[in-house]
């Protein structure tokens, strides 16, 4: 099989060329890189070369909820919408709702994302077929059934996603603090270390998860991870909306990752912006995520980004409180290691963006700022993901059949 | 030269026919309606029919000024990077950076939008020139010259506009009460009523603007205004972000309209968002804006839509804040007569959008909610002002030419 050739793409103000070795990597990247007889080439003249997004917390599949959270807060859109329909749903649900979702990522330039949701396995497949790459977790919600028959499922679907290899890496997910107990937990805690995969959860979502976890343990969320052994450097905690100072501290040390979701926060109207100027200041690891479609309720991380810029400024009603080039290196993963972004830069995955240079909002201004502020996804032209494109000219023929089948899906389950 | 005929349109769960008539209005509109022989057809299976998004409050030329903003609040970005370029600002400078904003409008469905900038002759001739429409205001700031002679040239730029004729409307623009005085604004407004022409003022943008207002002259900002007798049907407030609920109540029996700029106040930082709840309860007449690309940066207002309901939600802490039928009518210029938006209608112009109804964002959930949290303006497909096609396909074949000119005057200016 040939492998690609991407020629006169601007990279850092250079015109390079970028040669995909074929076993997925990237070859040979630079100004004197010239294709080789019958290379297949994609000229990207007119093109900027950029890293990939990374969405450091999704529910892929619950694209088929979008829509559904109408004008509701948290608690009452997962008791009356969602979980009952969860009860629902089959695999092949999950499998076309992840594929839609898919669609979406590679649309807004990401392709690398975190997931937790029901059925990893079609969510899994969904990946692959779509020339993806995830980190999945099956979800663990405790509802009343013993630790050890907790921690035996979790095992068992561990052992199925790790069986599945690279694009899929696997990973444990304890819901909430507030979804299981402290036992599961420490064992969660436990079998993390003992099989070295990340753990993500949601955390510190909402003011009343506070209040209740300083009411039945008697510290903060952060703490109470910490001493339940599960506040480590494979630690991916989504949310982080109401960490104090002494959690930042605290996570900065440990070295986890708090991903912020300010679409759904917001959405959701949990009342505060995340805490990035402390958690910048404290050292903090961070990560930006589009949350599920049910809560969101699109899946543009580039769209995302500029919402986490705004909030962040109007939250400290100070116009330094993030620049552009730090809002896109967090949206690339760039600013923590877990999430398992790649250098643009040989051996590396071959995984890049061409943008179009001649969009109407790259025109003018610098790069980062009008990414940031001014771009949005119809100026990714082109999506490469371990060599192969995904995306080109902005073109994704399997759209309407993936539209089609995820709406049929939505449609059984009465959504 | 023939008519538009569009056939086969999803409008209110019916498929439809629509006609355009010779004068650019809707001729007929209906189940009923079918093309007669020969008439030129096209053909909108699978689109969905809506009206287009009017932007109550822009600065179209300041597109040469995207990412110059980088982490400014308001008075140093007004002051050390907008002002001394404007000073070098020539016609043809902001000839082309309308252009370019049009092609942006265009792009995110916004056929009709508010404008005050210098040379507003150079904005009205690229309105015609792009095929859109515009209430145009030259600014009036004072900058210690008698108020008669700020009146003669107020007087002579809306002589100059009101020659225009259709799609142009003119209008007044005071830029605000701390750049323009008492006798001015007061000789302004009896202008206005001579006239019978709009006047658009930023107002209540930031916390200083109202203490130095009330320190000034012993009223808050909006009582100011009425005491000038400039508080009319005919008075659009750009921002209002620190109107308090005596004024919101001054303002709906007045019959002003607000417009919001989401992204601006929050890039600006001003600290606050507009009192959505407040105005929405007290029945102000209520319109949406981008603001600039100098403080936004992108003037998409399909975008911007979704920013204004999230931040409403956050703010309030309540995920009822707004709904997404009201947003979607505030975006579309429906929630303030003043703004212009006119029904999907037969007498009425033929302006309108087709979305794609097969766009991944649009295939699940109801068609408002949708297109307030989760599509972007990939969903517009086709853009129809005055019956003829500015957009199909979300080809605009004068994209490159026009994105080259703007880039060019902008690198003229040193931007």
């Amino acid at each position: 099989m040939s492998t690609l050739f991407v020629s006169n793409a601007r990279f850092h103000g250079e015109r390079v060329g970028l040669r995909c070795a074929a076993d997925g990597t990237i070859g040979d990247l630079g100004p004197e890189v010239a294709p080789r007889h019958g290379e297949e080439t994609l000229d990207a003249a007119g093109q900027v070369l950029v890293p990939p997004l990374v969405n450091g917390h999704t529910h892929a599949a619950m694209t088929l909820f979008r829509g559904s959270g109408g004008e509701l807060p948290l608690m009452p859109w997962l008791e009356e919408r969602i979980w009952p329909v969860e009860a629902k749903l089959e695999a092949e649900d999950v499998y076309w709702g992840a594929r839609l979702a898919c669609l979406e990522f590679i649309r807004s330039g990401t392709t690398r994302f975190w997931d937790m949701y029901w059925h990893p396995e079609a969510t899994a497949r969904a990946v692959v077929d779509a020339g993806l790459r995830a980190t999945i977790g099956a979800p663990t919600i405790e509802m009343g059934r013993p630790p050890a028959k907790v921690i035996v499922e979790a095992r068992e679907s561990l052992t199925m996603l790790e069986g599945l290899g690279e694009p899929i890496r696997p990973a444990l997910a304890p819901h909430a603090i507030y979804t299981v107990g402290e036992e599961s937990l420490r064992l969660l805690a436990e079998l993390s270390a003992e099989r070295d995969v990340p753990v993500q959860i949601h955390l510190s979502e909402t003011a009343p998860e506070v209040e209740d976890c300083i009411a039945q343990h008697g510290l903060r969320p952060a703490f109470y991870l910490d001493q339940l052994g599960l506040l480590t450097e494979r630690t991916l905690l989504a949310h982080g909306v109401w960490l104090d100072e002494d959690e930042l501290a605290l996570i900065a040390t440990r070295g986890a990752t708090v991903v912020s979701n300010p679409a759904a926060n917001m959405k959701l109207a949990v009342g505060k912006a995340f805490p990035y100027p402390a958690a910048h200041a404290a050292g903090v690891r961070i990560g930006l995520g589009t949350d599920g479609a049910g809560s969101n309720d699109s899946l543009d991380l580039l769209g995302d980004l500029k919402l986490f810029a705004l909030l962040q400024r109007h939250a400290a009603a100070d116009a330094t409180a993030i620049s552009a080039a730090d809002a896109w290196t967090i949206a690339t993963g760039r600013a923590a290691p877990l999430l398992g972004a790649t250098p643009l830069a040989p051996g590396a995955p071959a995984d890049f963006l061409l943008l179009d240079a001649n969009a109407p909002e790259l025109a003018i201004g610098d790069l980062a700022t009008d990414l940031v502020y001014a771009a949005d996804r119809t100026a990714v032209d082109t999506v490469v993901v371990a060599g192969k494109v995904l995306m080109r000219g902005g073109e994704q023929p399997e759209r309407d059949e993936v539209v089609a089948k995820a709406a049929e899906r939505a449609a059984r389950l009465g959504l």
